[in-house]
């Protein structure tokens, strides 16, 4: 199929882009080209879609459910008795809202980490949404051996050819205070032999960083890094609690960072996260939203904004974490760490794009869309979104909306009785 | 004119509103009333308008147009010298273009400072909302006597005849590093006599706090209530470096604080706005955007989510700033300092309400309307707005939305040409 969109503002300039199966195959001033669909594109500025790079898309169920709460209460007394109630139906109705949620606000590519790893990829393969899920090892009792643990990810991996290839499977490894070290160390080993992205949490918060600091005399980067658990295809969620040789640490490995602003305020985790120092070093950097029960949305708009207002606030210099850099980061930057050729508007690309309707105060004037979309708008600006070369969303209608409302409400009635 | 909504949920039950001329007079569980106009509340949830305590409305035509810049370059470079050829015709449309994003975001009153009162205070009448518009005394080369003071006041408050009763003037004295000590003066004993309000920027940076230390060994509340300036007529916008003895006096006086996180944030000034020790010894707060060159919208909502969450965070409280306080803040907090019936929905309230559509991801699951709200929405969010009794938005559309854009186009071209 062939889709042409039709004079559309790019970097302030009209042009059309012909996409062709799931890859962009021209842009240009003018393009003549039959197509299946034309998107009529004026009064409209296109740009990448997000890649979000940290989520726990069923969670969306708990959105709203539980706020201004201490963690431990939170999790004890809200979170844990309600997660250990989820079915199948649950997980993927709450998984479906999420999608629905990144679809509206301008998210072609998620990269997820939850339990019940077939029901979510299911959900991900069914809304058409780009996605990278992982499994989960973890075990709060520290009690999992690594035979177990193999186990547990041959069992995920089993599963790997049930979905198209806008599915990937990764490993996802909870955190090192869930996580003992021998499954570390196998997860590690698998991950290598199987050549599986990782996506684990770390030095999310101080106590995380300290009770590391005290149980082996290091900050937790330096001691996964002494038992051989860093590489390329390890992506850090928060990494917000980073010291100069940690960030030296995971530039020298390749290991990736996504910064998580909303969760990381909301929690009140921290907001010193040193996304400069990080790109002086060379450390790729992705942005994420974290899930909806803590962030509570999976807005990427937003995302960028709190990081490029805490990021100024913090270091008191208004030059910091500029507009366009941040949103390199919320594209391009995801997309870098998970190896897609997504994140860009370029001829030979994955067709991942977004279409903004230029018609509301938050564009006008429009002297720069970057500048507009990080500092004025919202994603749900978004109009048009086309994944892989289909069109998921056109003028803010996707298909089956009502029917996951629905579905959502009926699961929350179950799961909230 | 009667207006009747029908079956909007609210506070978690649904409910019939009636208004009647300008005031909400009945809200009961089934009202029996014929009205001119219904407008069926299912599927949506009522809530206040939003009392936006700090703008400066014409400058939303220089949104976008500079960011990411130290603030003296920003402003000698690129705001001033625009601003100094600033027509009538690009107040206006400057000021409308601003009125229309606070009606497609849900705020119905808002608290301006800037100059050239009459043609803001013209647009404000001309958009349906309410405004309280100070034109500004102001002078950075600290030269304006009293005398030239209190006829520029006097020349401002000519105008007070024009306007309906949804317009107030007041008056507007920048800061203390633009306004000399006998204006000041001038100003405190002007608004006195004549029960105006003030409106003044007060305590946002550190550089003002120890520059003012430096000239009066007082810092500026302080040196502010040793000349007599404080009252409860006076609010400060920002507030935003105080200490506890600065709090102490702002309570002392009945003086009032707008936070504005958005702008904090984005022109790192600080972070660390003392919400929680304010309402503790009785400070009345507003919320606020500031102008769009530096905030860079006028979305309430944001500002709720930017206030709760860098509250939380630089505090490391995840209970601290919760939605109900902030949302109380954005909405009641405001009108109390205006001194205005509004920000609750009420039987006798003036009618300033917003519908919200509850069928979109932010809102589902609706545990809490509130919560999701603050931590999940946006102000695009708002569906159907009335102001003074009359809607001013219904189904997002507003009157005249092109014409506006097609002014600021015109007015665009020409100041940046």
């Amino acid at each position: 199929m062939n889709i042409l969109i039709h004079q559309v503002e790019y970097r302030g300039m009209p042009v059309d882009i012909l996409i062709s199966g799931n890859r962009i195959v021209r842009v240009a001033a003018h393009i003549e080209a039959t197509a299946d669909k034309v998107i009529e594109g004026a009064g409209k500025a296109v740009a990448p879609g997000f890649v979000n790079m940290h989520t726990h898309v069923p969670m969306t169920l708990f959105r709203g459910f539980a706020d201004d709460m201490e963690l431990m209460p939170w999790l004890t007394q809200k979170i844990w008795p309600h997660e250990a109630k989820m079915t199948d139906e649950m997980y993927y109705w709450g998984a479906r809202l999420a999608c629905l949620e990144m679809i509206r606000t301008g998210t072609t590519c998620f990269n997820d980490q939850y339990m019940n790893l077939p029901v979510v990829a299911k959900a991900a393969q069914d809304s058409g949404l780009r996605g990278f899920i992982a499994g989960l090892v973890m075990d709060p009792s520290m009690k999992m051996t690594a035979d177990e643990a193999r186990a547990k990810m041959d069992a995920d991996m089993a599963h790997a050819g049930e979905f198209g290839p806008r599915v990937t499977l990764t490993i996802g490894a909870h955190a090192i205070y869930t996580v003992p070290e021998p499954v570390l160390r196998a997860v590690a080993a698998y991950a290598r032999e199987h050549h599986l992205l990782i996506h684990m949490h770390a030095n999310e918060t101080e106590k995380e960083v300290n009770d590391c600091l005290e149980q082996h005399g290091m900050r937790p980067i330096e001691w996964l890094d002494s038992i051989g658990f860093l590489g390329e295809n390890v992506i850090f969620a928060h990494a917000l609690w980073l010291s100069d040789h940690e960030i030296q640490l995971m530039a020298d490995h390749g290991a990736s960072a996504v910064h998580n602003p909303a969760s990381n305020l909301k929690l009140a985790s921290g907001y010193q996260f040193r996304y400069e120092e990080m790109r002086a070093k060379g450390v790729r950097i992705g942005l994420g939203t974290d899930g909806n029960s803590s962030s509570n949305n999976l807005d990427m708009v937003e995302a960028m904004r709190m990081a490029s207002l805490m990021g100024k606030a913090w270091r008191f210099d208004p030059t910091a974490v500029k507009a366009g850099d941040i949103f390199h980061t919320a594209t391009r930057g995801g997309a870098e760490i998970l190896g897609i050729d997504a994140g860009i508007i370029a001829e030979g690309s994955l067709a991942d794009l977004v279409l903004y309707d230029l018609q509301t105060p938050a564009f006008v004037p429009n002297f720069n869309f970057v500048s507009n979309l990080v500092y004025s708008a919202n994603g749900y600006h978004a109009d048009t979104l086309i994944c892989d070369g289909r069109v998921l969303m056109e003028n803010r209608r996707v298909e089956g909306e009502e029917e996951i409302y629905s579905k959502v409400g009926e699961v929350c009635r179950q799961l909230f009785a």
